[in-house]
């Protein structure tokens, strides 16, 4: 666990931080860096006693390293970050960074609820080693998180983080959509690289992209169940649950779009529709904890209060998979 | 306008249909009507003392003839059918059907709120000239609208229509969304031919098409805005408001999606996003009216209580389409 | 059933109303109508054909009279009115006049989704015999019925009726809070005398009575759910699906409330609670009927496409008024 | 600010409330503690450097320590508690135990995301002084807190808490109502008392106090905008930020429905209905504060990303309570 010390040299580099200028995140020419690709973002493993379970973590992601993804998101929803403290958010993702070879990004969740704890968490992550933030909107007072409120909350987190920032808007869980006018004013922001949407809603996924298209912006669809469509209409990549347990075929749905081969696409992508809301909506984490058992991971149980599945749940999150052939 | 013996042989008409056995919508092998393609769903053009001008509805009709359209919607939620007579609901679809070419499509809306009521627009809607019949669930009860009683509904309606049935789901109308499962079992009934979903969920879109892949089942988007990305995953066309105004672009961008040119297709849908809102979910019918007036055909009032826009709504419509190139 | 005959009065009796000045329903002094009491929302009996039943219509009446209502409201949402003709709805709610005594009144649901349809019907209501017409909100756009329209649509229907009229906010089926600026607006015609209020919010309800106080207008609580504590803020009565099978407890609550036996008043409503949100929105119409045969009225079947209960359905209904001590 | 050794002594209770047997609250006869009462939900006061104010805090309940509340609630939504880390959590409500005379009851929120985390908060407010803790609903994975989950959660709580606990339910902030059932159900806890019900909705808190009838379970309205309709159905109090400005004026409403004085009650619960909306749902804390500053307490900043009102909100926020005689 990390101790007194690595949260004083956080604090240490939060003054640097704020002290500096522009931070390092703009290359000579300004250009962002490059999310695109396919992320799964990795749950959290813990023992029966809800210790969280390091070595179960490295053996997942050890297997998943065979997949030709373009990195991790570390402490996304998956990853039960509410249920995890500071200490644990931030070991969790050291371990992840120590694990994962160089060239793999990790994009770490560091969203907290105040502007100032989210500014902490995210320099303390970009220590421990996370390529960019992936920084959840704030929630709890969500009928006061109008557009004015978001962009000065994510402006300040980008200004004084070291490393790039993405937006992350997960409707389900926050009962807020990050409304369009503010994405368009963030993505001008020399540390916001892109976004991952997590609602579903292409049509406001393709006006994201065309709104921000002078801004070397980049979206990402936040679910594998309209990734093709997400494709489609410009966005580079995904942040899939499903990547989870079928890896290669979320990858392989990735290179059918980006190749053009729009009708394999089509079929692999409607296969896939069913398992993906059985480990996302229909589910959740139990559901897609479960699936990584079936799969040869490690899923083991959640953190309380979320509940394991009934068996009469296990049997139709099993029949998702099996009557689309995964199983 | 239709006067009693019109009724009194709509009626007979139903007459025939209970009792006849299956009606003359199955050709010889089975196959359903083709209804592949872009449809605009016309609005009726009153007068300004709120009389149906039939004039002008053919004039309209006429310019929008120059466009590849499959066909033509009459009386879908753009048409105002709720402020119509079921003699006006009647009679606009007979003009429609007598303006028409004999290859245009004409998918009348049919829908009531009871099953019986339906029926008989249904077979009256038949009479006067539609090709197909497009039935907006029921939703005054929508609480009550389980997947049990909207089968119930469909059923009973095809099983007495003499021409084919579209399902329509438009949920931000209804406060309901049709079922998938309830879509799957419909979809089994030989005189139902497939469904306009206005919803905009691509995810229930590409499943729809995956769960009635061997129904000979088509999905119409039922919005311009996510037109592209109902192609890719496997709609046959679409019903869009936005094609009373933007007519060649909605065709033109039908042709990029069924060509393959998904890289035009895109560029082509961000541009129709924005205009597409206004004239739907932004500024609706009034919107969508006034639209037509810039673009040359003949919008008009809308019957009380639809408001006309002021002028400050009017000048963002029109940035709408301004900003993004197309007027 | 009506003819042409009384059709064409009916659009006689409208062009008097319109020509006519302020109509009768202001007594000399300006006091509205004094619309305080409890009102049963009477169901629509259907024979087994779906025929409106008329006889059974009257002997559920005529059994209800025994009860000290104020008067009865027809075709109200419990009356299935959007699955009957204009022709329907006329004569079951003169039937409905003949059989009452003069002194109950009869509040008539006279709501259609345009604004003309709603002033041709209200004018027929008030010839067959209404006392008052009750005037849901519109709501196929709901999405465009902002306070301007709303209040447009009322005003014109209030100007042209000639007899009084309560508006009608059922958000659970029209997807609409009548607005409360649009209330306190439409308070002040002298010939809109009411609300009936069936969202339930008791902030709401007690704002409307505060902010309408000079103006002499009367709030109507819409469900027996929250009756007593719409007393508490300050309305006069209620509309009560409930009322249809208790109707003498109904009545008593109203008693209780009026006599400030607020303790009673309290142990009563508890019992009536469960029953009450079992006939409305946990079973809807088809609970409804389904109790009054229960309670020795004529229930009877719905129109398709509402469905009959389940036997599971029917086991939970019974055992809400079971083990409230009703059955 | 808390040091190390608070949080091992933290630890150290924790132990010995899962060692022990049945805690200490339940006295000889297994009465309930008594909850009954008006209690403002103290906001924090930051200074301009957004550091917790602990001066100000002080200075604030002094003043409020005039009224004759039952007690404070520390660290509801009003007191932006997601905002603090958990070291300040404490120490407020370490230093309003400190403040307050020892007949003032002092319920601290106590609520984390997983029920490990609550458990241990709830023992630490327990240890800093708390007399009760009010446990909000876990929301981030709302989707999945069903009634089994919540029941879980609640009892584990309730299980290894010291002091009694109190549910609490806001669905405006958390998207999450704690269903009826599992109230019934936590209800018959020995370490469970009442619940904090801050949805508005009178029919389910009056079936909660029906169904609960038989537990010595206590139900304490969330808000002064529906207190009296609260009390007329049976709660017992209410925990009301509106108290936090008009305390004298929510204490004497509460004397009032005490004593059954419901007409003077009413006028009351009237005027105080705007007001009580602006400082909540209408304008939130930011909106509160400002009152405050108004009313002679110090209100302050938010912590961001809360923002400040903007100058036409001000003047919105003023006229609701100028309009009604309160400024």
């Amino acid at each position: 666990m990390l101790g007194p010390r690595v949260w004083s040299s956080v604090r240490q580099g939060l003054s640097r931080a704020l002290s500096s200028t522009v931070g390092g995140w703009a290359s000579g020419e300004g250009r962002k860096v490059d999310i695109s690709g396919i992320y799964p973002p990795v749950t959290t493993p813990f023992t029966a006693t809800a210790e969280v379970d390091y070595g179960k973590l490295e053996e997942n992601l050890h297997k998943l390293g065979t997949f030709p993804f373009r990195g991790f998101v570390v402490q996304g929803s998956n990853g039960e970050f509410p249920f995890l403290t500071s200490s644990e958010r931030l070991e969790v993702v050291s371990r992840v960074r120590q694990t994962l070879p160089r060239d793999k990004l990790l994009l770490a969740g560091s969203g907290c609820e105040s502007t100032q704890a989210t500014v902490e968490m995210t320099v303390s992550m970009a220590q421990v080693g996370a390529d960019a933030a992936m920084v959840v909107t704030p929630c709890y007072y969500h009928g006061r998180m109008n557009s004015a409120a978001l962009i000065h909350h994510y402006t300040k987190v980008a200004d004084l983080s070291p490393i790039p920032v993405v937006l992350y808007s997960v409707p389900a869980n926050t009962g807020l959509d990050l409304p369009v006018d503010a994405v368009v004013t963030l993505s001008q922001h020399p540390n916001i690289v892109g976004i991952k949407d997590s609602g579903g809603d292409v049509t406001r996924i393709g006006l994201i992209v065309h709104k921000t298209r002078r801004q070397d912006f980049q979206v990402l669809a936040g679910s594998a169940g309209f990734l093709l469509a997400s494709y489609a209409v410009g966005a580079v990549g995904g942040v899939c649950a499903l990547a989870n347990v079928l890896g290669a075929q979320v990858c392989q749905l990735e290179r059918l779009c980006l190749t053009g081969q729009w009708e394999d696409a089509q079929k692999l992508q409607h296969r896939l529709i069913e398992p993906n809301t059985a480990v996302t909506r229909r589910f959740g984490i139990p559901g897609l904890k479960k699936t990584m058992d079936w799969f040869g991971y490690y899923g083991g149980p959640c953190r309380a209060p979320l509940q394991e599945l009934s068996a009469a749940q296990e049997e139709a999150l099993r029949l998702d998979f099996t009557s689309n052939g995964w199983l």
